[in-house]
């Protein structure tokens, strides 16, 4: 651990931290906790750094995104921080004109609905073309004390945004391109999935002690186009990747369960909608998983809060549970909330 | 049957029209099939009425809601109408100004937050209050010659638009009110369940040969949550209703359905993310089940669809099946695969 350590929640010396014992299903006093979005605008030091520039210079600034990624660290007990970046990235690197308008999610001025445009995509070296989530990676380990998880896009996830060119709530140009010429669309995923691995794969080189896949999107798919294009494409990316933990995150993971785990993944982030005993059951006890409290319960009296966050570690067990959110938290979650679930975890004790 | 029923896929006199049937688990050679918004944007003909008034004039005029809803018997062989209308028109009833504006979904411009605001509701008598989807119950009821559909908003659905004032990805608003005023929030689902009740019960006397309960938002709540607030809430509007089968829908149906049945309706309508085989399983095998093709499939090429129908339809087994979508049709649904899914289906024999 280096002197320059200044996050309260450090792992003490020579211990293997929480997080990566959870990861395995070994012995935990309690559960680690981190939340998904831990660094982002509920957070007034945050929107101090973003008054200055926009969110993709921040992006592509390495020492910001380690303030960023320290700022939750330095307010809250967390036992992990996961680096501050955007999923979208990659894409913009492999060639398509990336924009986030005030007001408007992120944009892609042109969608990649062709096999020329398919073809069109630049291969990347994470290093050469993506360095900055990478240098932030061994900014903040060398001053965390906690755990640095990396991330990445899931391949259908990417194509969501990619084929339709911005967020939707159909994907109608998505599944058009999916039903019509799945063959187009099955390259396409095969290139993202490619990219991914290397890109996950060189944040765990950079020193992420763990490495999340974020498959926002795949609970817009029947289970039939779940299992023929998002499934094998996320194995697909898992599969280039090794030296750390990998976890799988859907925000609709309830239909998929019955065979989430042939993703491949270490572990499994639950969304906030699944029963922490049922789905554990069917995606086998013996899966690690991470979750689940409503985003939207951190708005609860602190009482209510702790109450959501026993019920909840209490029905995933004593093994193989991350403590997390059901989704990442938005700007207007309460501090007071975040911390409130944060004290119930941290007061749990499985002796 | 009326002598001028003029649809062309009428159930032939003395017989028990599919639909019922169906969802009494009898046996049919066939699944009934009918669509979720089956009139709607996505027909020329619609379009044509609609540009001559507004969306909430259409819904208050009773000749012309029946007018729409017989158009797509006229084009396509359904073997069941619903009747055109909105799920907030009680709402507007109940004292709550609604409109829709252009490019925006519904918007109450006095969202109901406050313990007085709920007092301030109206309670309402349909026939007196909203006779438009009555009196188009009965004049459509005479012309259809298949069975005609009524349908309300489950209260845990209303109470999303009524306290966030429109509709929401997070409902913050009003998990705020759930998670800190909750014998409020209580207080106004049961005003809703009871007006929701009688809604149905009033659709039902005029002719309505089922109804369905949409309880769209309803996935956005956490499980515990789901049990506590929408579950007792929709379970109390349909402990209201006699005489014709109800369906319950919600668009997550997948993390509930291990004690979906307890809501106690007559039949579970499942979403497009539901595995049919597995969500028959979990649910219970003996209650019937609607559904539940992914809407955006309707794209795919008509060979493509059909395979999907068929498979359906061999998941849910020779019982207590209706097909439908997995959630209603949208604007950019093609003609097309309306009636390739539809020829799919009635091309299927149990025999």
């Amino acid at each position: 651990m280096s002197s320059t350590v200044e996050a309260l929640a450090a792992t003490p010396a020579g211990e293997t931290p929480l997080l990566l014992r959870a990861l395995r299903s070994e012995p935990v006093p309690r559960p680690p906790v981190w939340m998904m979005r831990q660094a982002g605008r509920y957070l007034p030091e945050y929107m101090a750094v973003r008054s200055k520039l926009s969110f993709l210079e921040l992006c592509h600034d390495a020492d910001l995104c380690c303030e960023v990624t320290l700022q939750p660290l330095r307010r809250f007990a967390f036992d992990a921080g996961i680096i501050f970046s955007d999923i979208l990235l990659p894409l913009e690197a492999m060639g398509c004109p990336l924009t986030f308008g005030k007001g408007h999610g992120p944009q892609f001025s042109e969608p990649v609905r062709s096999r020329s445009a398919i073809d069109a995509l630049r291969s990347i070296d994470p290093w050469r073309d993506l360095p900055a989530p990478l240098r932030a990676i061994q900014l903040t380990n060398a001053r965390a004390g906690v755990p640095i998880l990396g991330f990445a896009g899931a391949p259908f996830t990417l194509a969501c945004y990619l084929v339709e060119g911005e967020g939707s709530k159909e994907w109608t140009a998505t599944k058009s391109m999916m039903f019509t010429d799945p063959e187009a669309f099955t390259t396409l995923l095969n290139r993202l999935a490619d990219m991914v691995g290397d890109h996950l794969q060189a944040q765990i080189d950079a020193g992420a002690a763990a490495v999340q896949l974020f498959d926002t999107w795949a609970g817009a798919l029947a289970p039939d186009d779940y299992r023929r294009f998002a499934l094998p494409a996320a194995q697909r990316a898992l599969s280039r990747v090794k030296g750390a933990p990998t976890l799988y995150f859907t925000r609709d993971a309830s239909p998929f369960l019955p065979w989430m785990r042939e993703v491949g993944a270490d572990a499994y982030g639950l969304d906030w909608r699944a029963d922490m005993a049922h789905a554990r059951a069917i995606l086998g006890p013996d899966v690690p998983v991470q979750g689940n409290l409503d985003p939207q319960a951190l708005q609860a009296p602190p009482a209510l809060i702790a109450e959501k966050v026993r019920a909840i570690i209490a029905a995933a067990g004593p093994r193989g549970h991350v403590f997390n959110l059901g989704h990442g938290l938005v700007p207007t979650s309460p501090i007071a909330g975040v911390q409130a679930a944060i004290d119930a975890v941290r007061s749990w004790s499985w002796a």
